[in-house]
């Protein structure tokens, strides 16, 4: 069971990704829209907010614990890590420095991202344990979340905007540039078309999933109980009979809004579930 | 002791209006900072945020309760009033609305705000209540706050926004426009600009002081014992020695954006307190 939070709706990029790789995977969502944003709120609170959706998550059956907000990453992630090491947990921020790192050529990057992400410093550290000769460059973009919820994908008001934030990272030269906010990968032809050709742009979940894969892939064949080849069988019968758990969906405030999104994102119908943490 | 709540800083240019107006009361702020915006929210959220802190405030010995925010004013406002008959409270659409009603001239009016505030129909119902001859055109404007929290208040991009949102209410000619939240009042000179001259533009909070100081004064002066001239002038020393008390400032969550923020809006320096509700 794969427990999956982010702020809002956004993560469900991150879910849909990982249900095309991993479809065994039984997935439980968390959407703190009652909460949201995270990235202009400070540490304290962010890592408050975390613990108490890993805790509804641990206690819904959860081991694996996905972390699909980059300000929830950048603010929370190594924090959780140490106070809950029974659980696996997995973030965009680590994944996306990773990303990073094996695709620029030049070794110098753009990480763009809230107020919050920013602030951390925490791209610029992982990115520079694993290869010190990068040079990182960074902005938060704070409108980008609101024009993104406004819908304002291709205005010309959006473009303009923009190529303020992206400017001095141009100027740089960088050729790569990491999407550190999960909202921000429906902006990616307006960032492309600003950043040009050359700049590679790159979101944070894409490399999480890989990841995940890769180790939910072994819990998978762990749960067989490998060397008794029949109770194998029967037990991959009874999988198969029983399939995955149902996905579901939980948030913390239901809008009209939240639910159009939500199913324009997973592109099927689900049903969202409010629940007050 | 008069208590005042916004979902963030914002609320403080109420805070300073009645400071002005009435400055021996004391005042008790609450800013919702660990979740704001409200305007993105479900009314059944934004009514338990509102009611959690009247409660904070009715606690600390406020018997009079301003809401500064616009979301929590349409959504929550007669709801609370329900719930807490012995409080006095007040609210900026209350006030925003008999405004506009007694500005215009031509019948026809503008009202901008949040989702949630436009969404809740509210400004129409309470000018339709006070003059229904009062055409009412609304337009939520849900980049205005980011706008103002990026303080991207003369930038070029702010401007191509506000005609955008603006265009509809300026085609049909309306002369009085309502800044119906309370980040809008930094944005005046933008939407003045592009509203031209003949639109008058007025801020929901400014008709609320008034209100609140005929109210307060009268309770000021209630406390004196009038008959027993003797005592009152006794009570009025003791008040004077006394003096009010000091002024307190709370957060849900407190970051040097906020503290920066505040300091400027108050043009004071200000202790603000973290508390969790």
């Amino acid at each position: 069971m794969i427990g999956i939070f982010d702020s809002g709706i956004g993560g469900l990029t991150v879910v849909k990704e990982i249900k095309k790789v991993i479809p065994k995977a039984s997935i439980i969502y968390f959407g703190d829209t009652a909460r949201l944003p995270y990235g202009n709120k400070s540490p304290e609170t962010i890592k408050k907010y975390s613990r108490e959706i890993v805790e509804f998550l641990e206690k819904r059956g959860c081991g694996t614990i996905v972390i699909a907000c980059n300000s929830a990453s950048a603010l929370a992630a190594d924090w959780l890590r140490d106070k809950y090491p029974h659980l696996s947990i997995y973030d965009v921020v680590s994944s996306g420095a990773e990303a990073v790192a094996g695709v620029t050529k030049n070794k110098k990057v753009g990480i763009i991202g809230t107020t919050a992400t920013i602030n951390s410093g925490v791209y610029k550290k992982k990115i520079a344990e694993l290869d010190s000769s990068i040079r990182v460059f960074t902005r938060a973009c704070p409108l980008f979340v609101p024009l993104v919820e406004e819908n304002w994908i291709k205005r010309p008001e959006t473009k303009k905007i923009a190529r303020t934030y992206l400017r001095p990272l141009k100027l740089q030269h960088i050729d790569t540039l990491l999407l550190g906010c999960t909202h921000y990968p429906l902006l990616e032809k307006v960032i492309g078309g600003v950043m040009g050709k050359r700049t590679k742009v790159i979101a944070s979940g894409e490399k999480l999933t890989e990841k995940l894969h890769g180790s939910s892939a072994s819990i998978l064949e762990a749960e067989l109980p490998l060397g008794d080849r029949k109770l194998a069988e029967e037990l991959k019968k009874e999988y198969n009979y029983r399939g995955k758990e149902a996905d579901k969906y939980f948030v913390s405030d239901l809008t009209e809004h939240f639910q159009n999104l939500a199913q324009k994102i997973l592109n099927e119908n689900i049903k969202i579930k409010k629940i007050v943490l």
